[in-house]
């Protein structure tokens, strides 16, 4: 079998240099991938002649990329021949079956939407992140995913129900977390809590088949790890996914303070390094890959703007397993099967 | 002036220890403060003993009350004449000009929506929670406001609108920070994002009166000191909320752990704890009284669930303040002109 997979070689702070790096440990690992690259091909060949791989990788010349900070619909009208706007046109032509980008998320987004087939039956898209959560127990994987966090920012029951199982599938089939639990976001345990929206969500979750629903957790639950897969609309998902972000931040930033500010924060900093490495490493969410796209017919992995070679490399081994065990055709699968005995669930008469 | 406050005297899980011993330290401070407690009378007057005040303090007698973890509605319906029922009615009666209270939170705001009379045009009302934030700046105040956490779900813009009014009120009256800076959480900084209701909220922030609006602010910033006023619908900020509070019981937990399992650890933690105390004191959000439930014609203030005698005395300083600056007449003045001069731009014709 073999793993055709596009690559932006242009898009993350650390591109090309790292990019490559991590697509030339993949493809020394696996002789049936095989990776297009993206990108300016003099700089793409400067990094790939670095590597020294016994193998020819295709390269897609573009002189056009869209940067980190730059507004994604601007950009991408702009930039006809931008990196991840080509990148993605090869899963519409049939060329690449995964996309690896660590670039401009909503750019990602956009291209995405723009040329790859959705699945028939689903209405909307999501971006699902992966995030560490606390490992309290053995059994605890240390992440979840949370979906959406920005593709679609208002959402129906049966979208909600559609992220449900798209999330459930992915984190069975491509991270192989054995019956991953599924929480709905929201603000109370019980069923009839959060509005109409998500009182009828949670009722067909709660029926759902294939779907090991944990019910309703709320705000204080999110990093206890008492659930794989957290559904929410996009809106609530972005704040979310930000407010964990800015909190490491702010953590951080605390540290450093207290480093530079008296001897024995420093001293008690420095006994605790261990622990904080080791903190670190049980929640290495690089190692999942970065963020899928969900709801299209071939997969889309956002990797984090910061990735490193080691990162990329995991982006790639998780596409690779995408189309390996066709998470795409399974959702597709449980999506038309859904669909087709709530044909008038959804209907508001 | 006299200072009227009805004090729960059975709600919080201090009850009615604490809650009695701060009143006594906020009476032993102002003569012409008069609390009425409102609870088990032999309770109240076993814990009035051991305080030993010269002047008498009014109790109004009940047997019931409603526990921290009760479903609200119910028991509200079951117990007429719970002490939260009883204390809030006082507000209508005019017995007592501002309500403070410990117990559960869903019972306070929902004996508040029974009982208050609401401010004339305001539609919803909001629970605004106090949380402490980063202090990268010696201008930051260390805490901000977020409105609404949960008593109104979903929101129309205009709602929003006088989120902001509300809370800018409180936090530039009660709280008497100078032009308390108003941002709207949204999942991004320009003005185009966050849907329809959001959209228009942002223009109309812009362009009011009387409140000093920075824009949208992200997820990553709530934790950042950048605002001291973040408006929100109920849902997104019950969530974040709560998120923060879950965040923190992590990092409880996980320093807990690593105390026990390591002695490096241990004496690292016991290093940093002077650092950790210095964070805590600076971030003292009980001295802010606690979360005010805003929009009604007299204030409620929910004090947390675990507050001890001085984080009571906090709150009944604080509702004693809202009397003295009339704050709920101000936000009743601002949302009339407010009203008055947009009165067809929340038609969607």
């Amino acid at each position: 079998m073999a793993y055709n997979i596009a690559v932006d070689a242009m898009g993350g702070d650390n591109a090309p240099h790292e990019i490559i790096k991590g697509t030339a440990m993949a493809l020394r690992e696996n002789d049936e991938l095989n990776v297009i690259l993206i990108g300016d091909e003099e700089q793409i060949k400067a990094e790939l002649d670095k590597e020294g791989l016994d193998k020819e990788v295709p390269i897609i010349h573009t002189d056009e990329w869209i940067g980190m900070d730059e507004s994604p619909k601007q950009a991408l009208t702009e930039k006809k021949n931008a990196s991840i706007a080509l990148a993605s046109q090869l899963l519409k032509s049939g060329e690449a079956d995964a996309l690896v980008s660590a670039g401009n998320t909503g750019a990602t987004v956009l291209a995405a939407a723009q040329n790859i087939p959705i699945i028939e039956g689903i209405e909307r898209t999501a971006l699902a992140a992966i995030y560490p959560t606390a490992k309290f127990n053995p059994e605890s994987h240390g992440i979840a995913l949370m979906l959406d966090v920005g593709a679609t920012l208002r959402c129906t029951s049966k979208q909600l129900v559609h992220f449900a199982y798209m999330g459930s599938f992915y984190v069975s089939h491509v991270l192989q977390f054995d019956k991953p639990r599924v929480a709905l976001l929201n603000n109370g345990e019980e069923p009839n809590k959060g509005g109409e929206i998500l009182v009828k969500t949670h009722q067909e979750l709660k029926e759902a088949e294939d779907i090991n629903f944990i019910g309703n957790v709320e705000g204080k639950d999110i990093l206890k790890g008492v659930a794989e897969v957290i559904v929410t609309e996009g809106f609530v998902g972005n704040i979310v996914l930000k407010l964990i972000e800015g909190a490491a931040d702010v953590l951080r930033a605390t540290g450093r303070y207290a480093f530079k500010k008296k001897f024995t924060w420093k001293l008690g900093l420095a006994l605790l390094s261990s622990g904080v490495k080791r903190f670190k490493s049980k929640t290495d969410y690089t190692e999942y890959g970065g963020a899928p796209l969900l709801g299209f017919q071939k997969l889309a992995i956002k990797a984090h703007g910061r990735s490193n070679a080691k990162a990329i490399y995991n982006a790639i081994k998780v596409a690779q397993r995408s189309i390996e065990v066709k998470v795409c055709d399974h959702i597709s699968d449980s999506i038309q099967n859904f669909n087709a005995k709530h044909r008038i669930d959804f209907i508001d008469i």
